[in-house]
C-alpha cells in the first residue's frame, strides 16, 4: 500500500533508546520532492490501522536542494539571562490535562498553570466553593466533571489584535467553553454547551458583521466535531445517517449560547474573518462515516463558511428550531438546505481529504486549510466566499485561489508579516515555508513561481504551529513554534510516557533557524504568542471585590446555625486570625478565609489534615470551603504556601468534639 | 522590635511592579556582617504577626567585602542546545500540587509531572481503577483524598549513593508516604501512616545498623510535625500538654510501618547516617506550644537522634505499646524516658531556636542544622552522638562541634565534595558558602579561621537549597539550586499568583555564579539532583506485567454479567479494537484497554464524553476504568493523546440504550 511513496525512505521509531547518542540537526539533508506526492488514495488509508505511516520520520531521498538548518546559529541571542524579562507571552491549551498554561518567549520558561477543567489541589480549584460553582456541581454539591481536554485558546480582540481582556478555551470531552480573565489570569466562567459532542475549534469574532464600530469581540464561535443523534437521548443509536453536528455562537460576556447552526461534516478548527462577516471551520468526515475507513472515502471534504449576519437575521426572524430540552435557537445550515447562494446561511468550499486546520492570514484575505491526507494546502479567498454568497460564483470551489503541494501530512498553518505561510508536516516531521502570492500564481499556471522557499526538520511529528502575533493584524514574523507530538530521543528518558517537544524557530530571516527544544507535559494542543505590552495584570486583589470578605482580623469568629457552622478567618503572615476553633462531630462547616497581606507575591495556603482541604488565598483575596467535620480530634490547619520565616509555625487548630 | 537589626536597611516588596525595569545581578553589593546579628529574642518574634520580617529583602549595609556575583559569566557554557541532552536529573516534590516533578540540569527543562497525591486527568491518575486502588477509596469506590502536600523526595540508596530503584515522597496533609518506581517514573504504592499529623520529613536509610552487608535501603524514616492527642479520637482537645508526636519507620519494600517512636517536639526534616546507626530530625516547638508565640519561647530547640538498633531490639523484645486502633508497635522515645545514655533510644542535642533543617555531610561525619531564628548553623558530629549513647559524653550538647554565625534566617544546608557547606538565608535572600573545618576551628577558639568564604544574592527568599549528588557519598560540587519562594519582578507578571524561582548556581569555583532563573509552579518544596547515568528507565511496558491485558485485538468483546458489563478493548494507531459497543442505561461498565503499539512514545488516550473519563495507555500498557452508563445516547470515545496523522479519526462509539 506504500507504492505511492516510491522513493521515500522511512525510518520507524522502533529502535532502542540510547541516551548517549544525541541527534544534532543534520546539514544538507535533501529537500522533499513534494511534486511526486499525489493524493493518498482511499484504499491506502483504509488499511492504515497498525501501519507505521502515522509515525514514520520521513527521511528525504536525496533529490533536490538542502533542507534548512539555519546555518551556524548564535544561540546566545535568544538567551534570557537572570534578571532579564522575556518578550512574549504564550498562552497554551493543556490538552487532556484540562488546564491552560502561560509560558514566555524566547526563553520557553513556564510561568503559570491555570486550572480550568481539572482539579488542582495547589490552588484549591475544584475544592473551594467559588471554583466548584464555576465548574458546576450535582445537586449534592459534588463536582460534575473533573476531566477536560482543552484544545484551543484565543484571546479577545479589538481592532484586529489582542486587547488583553479575556482568553477563551474549550473542553472537547464534555463540550464546555471557559473564559480566563487576563488581568488575574484565572478562570471566571464555564458553560456546558447543549447538543454538541467533541467540541474542538473555538474562535472569538473580531468585529460585528453589520456594525463596524463594534470592532471588538462580542461572540465566540464553537465547532463540534462528533456527529450524534439530535437530541442525543437514546434515539437513532444504530443509524449514523441521522447523526448531525451543530456550530454554536456564544456571547463573549455572558458566555451563554446565542444560537446554533446545524451543519454537515465533523468540524475541526474555527477561524473568523477580520470584518466579522464570516466564520469558518474545516471539516473532515463529510462522509458522515461512523467507522474509521468510512471517514476517508471522499477525495475532498470541506471548509464550511457561516454568514453571521444572515444567520442572526434568521434567528431574529424566528426561522429556527430547538433540539430536545435546549432552548437555544438552531438554524439549518446543512448543505441540502442552503443550495441557493442568495439565501444560504452556509457555504461549503471543497478542500482535499480530511483537512486538519484553517487559519486566516493577517491581512484578512486568505484562509489556509491543510489537506492532512493530501500533500497540499488550500488557499480560500475571503472576498470570493463573499462573492459566492452574493451569487457571483458558480461553484464554491471557485473560492479556492491556490492549492500548492507542500509535503506529507500538512496539519496547521501560521503566517508572518511578509506574505509567507508556515505549515507543519506531521509525516515529514518538517516545517515548510511557502509564499502565498507565488502559490496563487502557480495555481494560475505560472510554472516559474517558487512556492516553497524553505524547509526545516523538527523533532518529531509536529501538530500545531503558530507564529508571534500571527493570528492578528500585528503579525510580526519573529518566531514560529512547532508543537511536536513525539520527543523520543531529544531529552533524557523518563519512562514510557514522554514529554512533547515545543521547538522555537526564528523566522525573521530567509532561512528558518531552530533555536531551542522545550519539553512540555501533554498536551500543549495549540497556543498563541502575544507581545508582552498587551498584557496588563493585577498583582494584588481588591478585598472589596469579594462579598464575603472577612474585612478585619477582629471579625474572626465562629457562628453556628443548627448543624451549620461558619468560621470567619483572616491570614496575615505568619498567623491566622484564630489560633483555634471548635466544632462538633457531624457539623457542616464553612470556612471563609481572607488574606490581609498586601505584599505582592504573599500568598497563603490553608490545609486541613484528614479533611481533603487545601487552597490558597492570594493577597487581599477571599475564598471559602465547605465540609463535614466527621472525625473527632485535633486537626492542625496549616499554611501550605511558603510565606515567611515562621511559615511552619503558621497554624490554627480545628477541635472536633465527639 | 527591630532594634536588634540596627544597621540593616530593609526594603519591603510593596513597590509597584514595572515590567520595563529589569533587575540585573548587582556588582559590589556589600557583605553582610553576620557578626552583628545576635539571636533574635522571643519578645521580638512573638510580636511579628503582620510585620514585614518574613518578607524583607535584606539589603546589606555597606560594611565588609563584596557579595559574590561570580564576575563575568559565560552563560553559553550552561546552554543545552537543540539535540543535546542534560547532565543531571532533578526530582522535585511539588508541595501542595501533590505531585512529583522531574526536571533536568543545567537547562532547567521540566520533563515530567508524576501525579501522586493529586488527581491528574491527563494520565487518568485518580480516574483509572489501578490508580484509585493505590490512592485509596471509601467503601463506595470514591476517592478518599485528592489533595496532598509533597515535601521531600529521596531515592533509595546502595553503598551510600543512589541506586535508581525507588523514590520516596511524603504527603504532609494526610500523613501518607508514596513510592515512585524509577524505571517507569510512576507511583506504585501509597500508605497512610497511623498516629501522625503533619508528616514533613522523610529519608530512606543507607545501611542496616547491625549488618553492614545490607548496604542498601530497607527502611524509610518519617517525621511528623504536629503534636496531637494520641490517639487523636476527640480526647484531650483542650489540653495541648497531652499532645505528642511519633516518628515512623516504614519498610521500603512493603511500604508498611514497622514501628513508631514517640518523641517530644515538632519534627521537621529527617536525615540518616551512612552507617545506618542513627536517624535524626531537627525539632522546633520543643515547648509543645499550641499557639504561635508559645512555639518560640526557648532559646534552643533540638535535633533528636534515634538509635535504630536499640529501638529495633526494644521492638523485638516487646517493650512497646500501641495507640488506639493501630497495630503498629510504638516505643517511648521521649526525653524523660531516655535520660540514661546506656539504655536510651533517643538523644536530644540542643540547637538554637526553631531549626529548619538537618542534612548530613557526604563524608558522613557531620549533621548541619540551621537555626532559623538564630543567625547560626550548628554542626553535630556523628561520632560524638554515638559516644553519648555509649555514655562517653556528659551532655548531648557536647556533640556540637561548631556553631558559626552565617546570616539571617538560615534554613537549609547542602554540601560539595571540598568541605564546604551552602546554606540558604531566607531573610537575607542569600546563599552563604562556609567551610566546615574552619567552623570547627573557630568553635574551638581559633579567631583566625575564615568560616564564611562567599555570599550570593538570590531572588528572593530561598527555602530549600541542594547540591548535585550532595546527599550522597558522590557529592560532586558542581551545582547548587536555590528554590526561592518569591519571584516578584524576575519574570513577566501573571496576576496575583506568582511562580516560585528555582535558581541554578555554579559552585565549582571559589565564587558562586548565578547561571539562570527557572520559574516553577508552587511548590517545589525540596529536590535532589542525580547524575543521569544512575537512572535506567523502561521506555515500553511489558504486556505480561498486566494480569488483565487484552492480549489480542481478536479478544476485543463485551461481556455481560447481570448489570455488570466489561468491555475488552485494544488500541493500535489509529484505531481501537471495537468500532462500537452497546450497553444499557444503568449498567455498571468496566472498560479494560490494552495498548498494542510497541513504538516508543506512542501513547494513546481514551476519553468518554459526559462520563468524566479520560486516561492514557502507554505502549504495551493496560488500564481500566469503571462507571455507570446513566445517560442514553451515542458517546464517541476518542483518543486524547495525539498519536497519528489520523488521530482525530481514532474513535469508538459507546451506544447507551434507554
Amino acid at each position: 500500500m506504500f507504492l505511492r511513496f516510491t522513493g521515500l525512505k522511512r525510518s520507524s521509531f522502533t529502535g532502542n533508546h540510547d541516551v548517549t547518542k544525541t541527534k544534532e540537526p543534520t546539514e544538507n539533508t535533501a529537500l522533499d520532492d513534494a511534486g511526486r506526492r499525489n493524493f493518498l488514495n482511499t484504499a491506502a488509508f483504509a488499511g492504515l490501522a497498525g501501519a507505521s505511516l502515522g509515525l514514520a520520520g520521513c527521511q528525504p531521498d536525496g533529490e533536490g536542494g538542502a533542507t534548512s538548518t539555519g546555518g551556524s546559529i548564535d544561540y546566545g541571542k535568544y538567551q534570557v539571562h537572570p534578571g532579564q524579562l522575556d518578550e512574549y507571552y504564550a498562552f497554551s491549551s493543556g490538552g487532556h490535562s484540562g488546564e491552560v498554561r502561560i509560558y514566555v518567549l524566547p526563553s520557553g520558561r513556564l510561568l503559570k498553570r491555570i486550572p480550568v477543567f481539572n482539579i488542582d489541589c495547589m490552588t484549591g480549584w475544584g475544592i473551594t466553593n467559588e471554583s466548584k460553582k464555576i465548574l458546576g456541581t450535582h445537586p449534592d454539591g459534588t463536582l460534575k466533571y473533573w476531566t477536560g481536554d482543552t484544545h484551543h485558546v484565543h484571546p479577545s480582540y479589538t481592532d484586529g489584535t489582542y486587547d488583553g481582556r479575556y482568553l477563551f478555551v474549550n473542553d472537547k470531552i464534555h463540550g464546555r467553553i471557559a473564559r480566563v480573565r487576563l488581568d488575574t489570569m484565572e478562570c471566571d466562567k464555564i458553560t456546558e454547551l447543549p447538543n454538541i459532542q467533541g467540541f474542538h475549534g473555538i474562535f472569538p469574532d473580531k468585529c460585528d458583521p453589520l456594525d463596524s464600530a463594534v470592532n471588538y469581540t462580542t461572540r465566540v464561535f464553537c465547532g463540534s466535531e462528533f456527529h450524534t443523534p439530535l437530541p442525543n437521548d437514546g434515539r437513532d443509536l444504530d443509524d449514523p445517517t441521522r447523526y448531525s453536528c451543530v456550530f454554536t455562537c456564544v456571547d463573549a460576556e455572558t458566555l451563554e449560547p446565542r444560537w446554533q447552526c446545524q451543519v454537515d461534516g465533523n468540524m475541526d478548527l474555527v477561524a473568523t474573518s477580520y470584518d466579522g462577516k464570516l466564520v469558518c471551520s474545516n471539516q473532515y468526515n463529510t462522509e458522515g462515516g461512523a467507522v474509521f475507513a468510512d471517514m476517508m472515502l471522499r477525495e475532498r471534504d470541506a471548509c464550511v463558511f457561516l454568514n453571521v449576519a444572515r444567520i442572526e437575521a434568521a434567528v431574529k426572524a424566528g426561522k429556527t428550531f430547538t433540539i430536545g430540552d435546549s432552548k437555544v435557537p438552531v438554524v439549518d445550515g446543512t448543505q441540502a438546505a442552503n443550495a441557493d447562494p442568495a439565501t444560504a446561511l452556509t457555504c461549503y468550499v471543497p478542500v482535499p481529504k480530511n483537512p486538519h486546520g484553517v487559519n486566516i492570514s493577517p491581512d484578512g484575505r486568505y484562509y489556509a486549510c491543510s489537506g492532512k491526507l493530501s500533500p497540499t494546502a488550500t488557499l480560500i479567498a475571503h472576498d470570493r466566499v463573499l462573492q459566492w454568497f452574493e451569487g457571483r460564483l458558480q461553484d464554491p470551489r471557485e473560492a479556492v485561489v491556490a492549492e500548492p503541494e507542500i509535503g506529507l501530512g500538512p496539519l496547521h498553518s501560521a503566517f508572518d508579516n511578509r506574505g509567507f505561510c508556515y505549515t507543519t508536516l506531521f509525516l515529514d516531521s518538517q516545517i515548510v515555508k511557502w509564499n502565498i502570492e507565488a502559490a496563487i500564481k502557480a495555481y494560475q499556471g505560472d510554472s516559474s513561481a517558487q512556492v516553497v522557499v524553505d524547509r526545516l526538520d523538527v523533532h518529531y511529528q509536529p501538530g500545531h504551529g503558530f507564529t508571534s502575533m500571527g493570528e492578528t493584524r500585528e503579525a510580526d514574523g519573529k518566531y514560529f513554534i512547532s508543537d511536536n507530538k513525539f520527543a523520543k530521543d531529544r531529552f533524557l528518558p523518563v519512562g514510557p510516557l514522554h514529554p512533547e517537544n515545543s521547538q522555537l524557530i526564528d523566522i525573521s530571516g530567509d532561512k528558518m533557524k531552530l533555536v531551542h527544544d522545550t519539553p512540555v507535559w501533554s498536551e500543549p494542543h495549540d497556543s498563541i504568542v502575544v507581545r508582552r505590552d498587551i498584557i496588563k495584570t493585577r498583582q494584588i486583589y481588591n478585598m472589596d471585590d469579594f462579598p464575603h470578605a472577612v474585612k478585619s482580623p477582629l471579625d474572626c469568629r465562629v457562628e453556628r446555625n443548627g448543624r451549620k457552622v461558619t468560621v470567619y478567618l483572616t491570614s496575615q503572615a505568619p498567623t491566622f486570625g484564630l489560633t483555634e476553633f471548635k466544632v462538633k462531630r457531624g457539623d457542616e462547616v464553612t470556612i471563609i478565609l481572607t488574606n490581609h497581606d498586601k505584599v505582592e507575591d504573599l500568598t497563603h495556603g490553608f490545609a486541613i489534615p484528614k479533611h481533603n482541604i487545601n487552597f490558597i488565598v492570594n493577597p487581599q483575596e477571599t475564598k471559602s470551603v465547605a465540609f463535614i467535620a466527621d472525625k473527632p480530634g485535633v486537626y492542625w490547619c496549616y499554611c501550605t504556601h511558603f510565606c515567611h520565616a515562621l511559615h511552619l509555625e503558621m497554624r490554627s487548630r480545628m477541635l472536633v468534639e465527639a
